[in-house]
């Protein structure tokens, strides 16, 4: 029996360098299927179905879709709505009012969980109707999944703002403290370790928050590096906590502005790496102190796409309208590793997918808590593809000294 | 007569993406004459001069020159000493007791300076001493120069970045904040416009160091913006001064650092961006407003590079050695436009390009002083290369509403 209807797609969350590629991938495949009427985008993600707010992506031109997967951040515009089981109720009684029988979102875990709570909401009043949810996002802590589309793109770009920072300090010697995005999940800082050739390159130190921080181990780990190198670069996910496991940025951030989640606002702030490098210079007797803090550069920068990511995210919409489509099947799909370097996707049932995140499991993270291992070396390099980028130094010979020796 | 001797080659200042293309241009091209005894490579700038720290880069590779060429910031390393004639003197006096007779040094305005004392000082010894000063500056305020190598891979860097966080903007709206480097000159904080395709892209707004900056201006301006497309994107330079022509981030910076010029260090604080957020937090109604504070980044990130910066880089390296080594001059490479595109180089005195540096003139600055014209564009445009991103929007239909139209 095949169940006949619209198809829906719609994007949540923070944009990432890939996430259009999904888009497409749900669009296209969608429209090679007879019992599909027409495929809509629901502008702004959830928000635009409770406002009826679609675009008709079946009256989209194939070249114009190319295009805009190739384009990082939302096409379709997105939205930081949490639904509850009220909203949930309003998105379904749109869909079913325009005989929507497919419904594709794609998001993190908190997007799972709106279409888990979207279908229970069909099944209760016996409407066919199929649900996916399509992983998204940069911080890479979706449950189940190998990997999700946006880390790797987003893990490139870490990898060579910090690849270009420590060349930059190498220059111009110091400390330098590279924050980066990560609330709960410090992939995407570790991710700032990848192009690590020579021995005395950078970071050379990774706090994480998956390891509480103190600011004496930091500071005795810092000098340490100081006094070996002559400079030091760290890379500091902006979620690192203290020994109660409470955000270190938390109490520096002045007028702090809190999510639908009721987390706290940390990208917008340079606070915690300027206070990091006050910590510094008041404590050890180093000039040349500084941070920046990667802010929304990190997950939407313009040209800086790994080919893996890209190619990810464009199967995981293919497949999603493949489960749907031919299987008639509800869940949410999942990227399984099956060698070195493949993958495959599977459907994995939503609630799994949606109640929790994923952190760094301990065998990627070093015993001193302060840098990462081969391990995850290995586990990340395929994700940011074939094209890698590596520092080189000259290595001509010493000139021997006339004056000095005279 | 021909000069014997041999060749000392340094980097000076902050690093660009390309300037070790002129170290590698000057390198290889010096290597091909045979009055060249040896290639030395001063470590550190002036600094390795006085402190006999040299790299014989006749014992390089070419294989490895052509590497390093590739890599950001500079390989000889850098520093930030501004030598005085003491100083000046110093440096001279190692350079003849390693039978140096031709000096090229990679750097902005200050470096030219530098070249000219030492210069002065091979004159009144009567010690035949060839010094050139080869341009860098990813700030672009260079006299006599059209444009100075390292600006077009910054200024391409700072315009993907734009188009990726104006995308993102789109995506999840309000106002946002970008700060970007360069104290007295906008041509950097310009590029973000460069890759503006759709009427509604941003940068909406874009204010330089060119023209007073006004809070209550910038506030009427946002809300402008924000009411007619519901968003704003707003490039801001660091050095952006009030009408007292003091920088407005000054007042902001707590504990604040001076550089060896004595000019306020503006690029490790986000406080300029906060500020700006805060003030429109409190007087407009917007609910999300955001800003990053470009940083390091813009000036070595690692694979976002401008071919023709590149070429240009290393040709002023060459042209910089066959006016020391063919035409036995001293001055300043500098480049000139003589077609759309093309460019030529030429010797400049280097007085004239050593005392000021340059602004944006008058007919890249629109009237309303808040954004640039299309002859700066015409200008850029070339100078970031052929490998350009757009942004692709999705044109589909919109569909028609059921149940709103009840």
């Amino acid at each position: 029996m095949t169940l006949k209807g619209k198809v829906v797609i719609a994007q949540g969350g923070g944009p990432t360098a890939v996430i259009n590629q999904s888009l497409v991938g749900v669009a296209l495949e969608s429209r090679k299927f007879s019992q599909v009427d027409r495929v809509y985008g629901a502008v702004k993600g959830v928000r635009g179905i409770i406002e009826e707010d679609f675009l008709d992506l079946s009256q989209e031109t194939t070249h114009n879709l190319e295009s805009v997967a190739r384009t990082p951040a939302s096409a379709l515009l997105s939205t930081r709505d949490k639904p509850d089981e009220k909203y949930c109720e309003e998105i379904f009684h749109v869909l079913k009012a325009h005989d929507v029988r497919y419904f594709f979102y794609i998001g993190g875990n908190d997007s799972a969980s709106t279409v888990h709570i979207v279908n229970e909401n069909a099944k209760k009043s016996d409407y066919e109707f199929r649900a996916i949810h399509i992983p998204k996002t940069i911080d890479n802590d979706l449950l189940v999944n190998d990997h999700t589309p946006g880390y790797g793109s987003a893990a490139k770009f870490v990898s060579q703002a910090f690849t270009g920072v420590d060349l930059d300090n190498r220059a111009l010697p110091g400390v330098y403290i590279g924050v980066v995005m990560g609330r709960d999940a410090g992939f995407l800082t570790a991710a700032s370790s990848i192009a690590q050739k020579y021995y005395d390159d950078g970071p050379h130190l990774i706090y994480l928050p998956e390891r509480p921080f103190s600011k004496e181990k930091f500071l005795r780990e810092v000098k340490e590096v100081y006094d070996k190198w002559g400079r030091c670069v760290v890379a500091v996910s902006e979620g690192i906590k203290n020994e109660a496991g409470e955000p270190v940025a938390k109490e520096l951030i002045q007028r702090a502005e809190y999510d639908a989640h009721g987390n706290i606002l940390l990208s917008s702030s340079g606070a915690l790496g300027e206070n990091l490098v006050n910590y510094v210079k008041e404590n050890l007797n180093i000039k040349r102190v500084r941070s920046d803090t990667f802010g929304y550069l990190q997950r939407s920068f313009m040209g800086c796409v790994s080919e893996v990511d890209q190619h990810e995210a464009r199967e995981v919409g293919e497949k999603a309208a493949q489960f749907a489509l031919w299987h008639n099947q509800d869940g949410s799909v999942t990227i399984h590793r099956t060698g070195d370097y493949s993958v495959d996707y599977q459907l994995t049932a939503l609630e799994k997918v949606a109640k929790h995140t994923k952190s760094m499991p301990d065998h990627f993270i070093n015993k001193g808590g302060n840098h990462i291992t081969e391990a995850f070396r290995k586990y990340l390099r395929p994700l940011v593809g074939e094209e890698r980028f590596f520092a080189h130094h000259l290595r001509a010979p010493q000139v021997e000294k006339i004056l000095k020796n005279r």
